[in-house]
């Protein structure tokens, strides 16, 4: 008697939605089992998350409910917080039940990566889900109503991003439009609040993103108050602030992490051979140890023609959601599965409101046009998720 | 050679504005100079604080510019800090000037009185201003945020209101309707939030007030989810919540109390006769050591017939300032002054959104019929200190 194979995926973020999405269009009726795992009942939009941090926009229009993108008939999911996987047994371990599988897609994401350094883990918000950025919109309105308090506590309007990315840079270019309606509301003079973006790199954006773009990009924000600190390290996060690498403190009680991810430790414990948590996958995206095993996202690890990782993006989860299922399906029918190839379309760093720069294709844009070229990169995420019923519900227009 | 009269009014609360507004209309050109000294430049509705503290209204809608109530070529106004009253030589001693007078009102407004219980002064909010209403609101929001990152404390979503007389009813009131949201903004299950208000008088709202209107209000609050406990004293507030007399201990991460306002410690240290921080007025409203020196609002009592001083409430301080006004003018032209009579036009408490109960003339009300009846007063207020141009700009329509 043989059996449907069963099909395990674990985390909803951009790589697991994508192929439980795939999966759900491409599979037969009776052809595979497909149950979806994630530890909340909504998807979240990674790439927009700086906004409702900053408080800029709704965190509503940063997720979306599971129940909106699967098809309960096809697609079995299961809210639970992923606690082992055991690939030998093939099975997974869940906070209250265990789950086994045939085929099982890892996309379980990433974690923040403080490279040691004392204090980030305890002190540090991160801008890494929908609690977390709403913790952090809450607590820096927390601390303009305290400064109207205890008015000699200037660090409560001292606001520290480490890390100058795409998130650190998205992320200030939304505090500094936030801030004006901030002081405002709380009759807080302007002046006396100040963004700091430290980064140990000596400039912004990624390696490789255009000098023009990222010069323009640093002008952009230091004309909306933001004061960089370049090819300065983060020594220490206090209770207070934070310590540089040249001695200088800078007290603050918000200090937010944006400076580095890694993969997750669960990948680790269960004895993938990783690098900081990601697994190095092989051309059809699968672990090196267990042909039955995808992982895809910031758990992934995948070269490019120089032999060194891509960048974890939502871009890259994305392409190889796609691959995944369609190897998933070649495998149950014994075809021929594809070679995971990523293909860049561009990147656009947003830089607060009706300001970005990014590269898309061979042209370099900035300014309000590439504004709106983010707005639209955002627009075809979610039709490719949800088609046209979510760009209209969570869509910012223009 | 005769000098013009100065009178100083310091605080610009119910009795100081009305006073400086009936003075700008009474007064003809250079019969008196008319300065009024407040520490914000705008004067509070405190009646209605207990919705922005819930969250349930923008705090602009409690405050209003005192620019626009007063007439700058009719009286001068200083934003200051009042340090020090020193009757004898007739000054005031500012933050940073100082100022003489030949008539002075007193109308600074109360504090909390927290009866020596521990730890109130450290851990309790207070809802008293603008700045403390909008600590209060993000205090709680920030709350939710916190729970979501430690759902083992279930301290952050239980709410402590000490006292249940018109503040702390009227509070619990908004917030029981706020929790819903709050809820659902943060994916809270509501079950989870609990709103304890803690009275030592075996019932809620002030003596005298008819019994089953105090019934319906606790009827109609237990329905939205408060939870009472009366003839309980707060024994001891602490960061971790409070102690109850009966031993019971309530964890909390927010008490707001309510429990009762004493007078100014600036009326005590200026050697007028005090209890409690309050200045008992002559039938001018005239201190008894200075007949140029008159009190309004909470540092003032009037007693009733029987005696009893009347609790201080906006309604009295408006009627004080009125007269006030015309016995300072009385006093400059030597005519007649008149004698304080409080007349009491009812009062009603609101109980959240669409309910609430009071008694207005002689007759009862409660539910839609005193939420609207409550609004009615809001705006009278709103047309007295401001006009029609008021009353549309910050005027809650129904």
């Amino acid at each position: 008697m043989s059996r449907i194979p069963r099909i395990v995926i674990l985390g909803a973020g951009y790589g697991g939605i994508v192929t439980a999405i795939r999966l759900q269009k491409e599979l037969n009726y009776n052809e595979a089992d497909v149950t979806l795992v994630n530890k909340h009942d909504y998807h979240y939009i990674t790439t927009h998350l700086h906004m409702p941090a900053a408080g800029t926009d709704n965190p509503e229009k940063a997720r979306v409910d599971i129940s909106k993108l699967i098809d309960e008939f096809k697609v079995d999911f299961v809210k639970a917080t992923v606690l082992q996987i055991k690939p030998q047994e093939k099975k997974i371990i869940l906070a209250d039940s265990t789950l086994s599988y045939d085929y099982l897609v890892i996309g379980l994401g990433g974690e923040p990566e403080t490279f040691g350094i004392p204090g980030l883990l305890d002190y540090a918000m991160n801008i890494r889900s929908i609690n977390s950025v709403r913790f952090i919109r809450e607590h820096i309105e927390y601390q303009f109503a305290k400064y109207k308090r205890e008015p000699f506590r200037k660090d409560y309007l001292t606001f520290v991003v480490g890390g100058a990315g795409f998130t650190g840079i998205e992320f200030v270019g939304e505090l500094a439009d936030r801030v004006p309606e901030l002081c405002k509301e709380f009759d807080v003079d302007p002046s006396l609040v100040k963004i700091y973006n430290v980064e140990a790199a000596p400039t912004a954006l990624p390696p490789g993103f255009p000098t023009d773009l990222v010069e323009y990009a640093i002008n952009a924000l230091t004309n909306k108050g933001v004061i960089f600190k370049f090819s300065t390290a983060i020594k220490e996060c206090t209770q207070d602030g934070v310590v540089l690498a040249n001695g200088e403190v800078i007290k603050s009680s918000t200090v937010i992490w944006t400076g580095g991810v890694r993969g997750n430790r669960i990948l680790e414990e269960a004895g993938f051979e990783t690098a900081r948590g990601r697994v190095k996958v092989d051309q059809y995206l699968r672990t090196n140890e267990y042909d039955n095993v995808y992982v895809v996202g910031d758990c992934s690890i995948v070269m490019n023609d120089e032999g060194r990782p891509y960048p974890p993006t939502a871009q890259i989860a994305t392409q190889q959601g796609d691959v995944v299922a369609h190897n998933l399906v070649a495998s149950i029918r014994n075809t021929a599965p594809k070679s995971f190839k990523f293909s860049n379309k561009g990147t656009v760093a947003s830089l607060g409101k009706n300001e970005a720069v990014g590269v898309v294709g061979s042209s370099k844009i900035k300014g309000f046009s590439a504004s709106l070229m983010k707005k639209a990169i955002d627009l075809r995420y979610l039709y490719i998720i949800g088609g046209i019923p979510l760009v209209i519900k969570k869509g910012k227009f223009f």
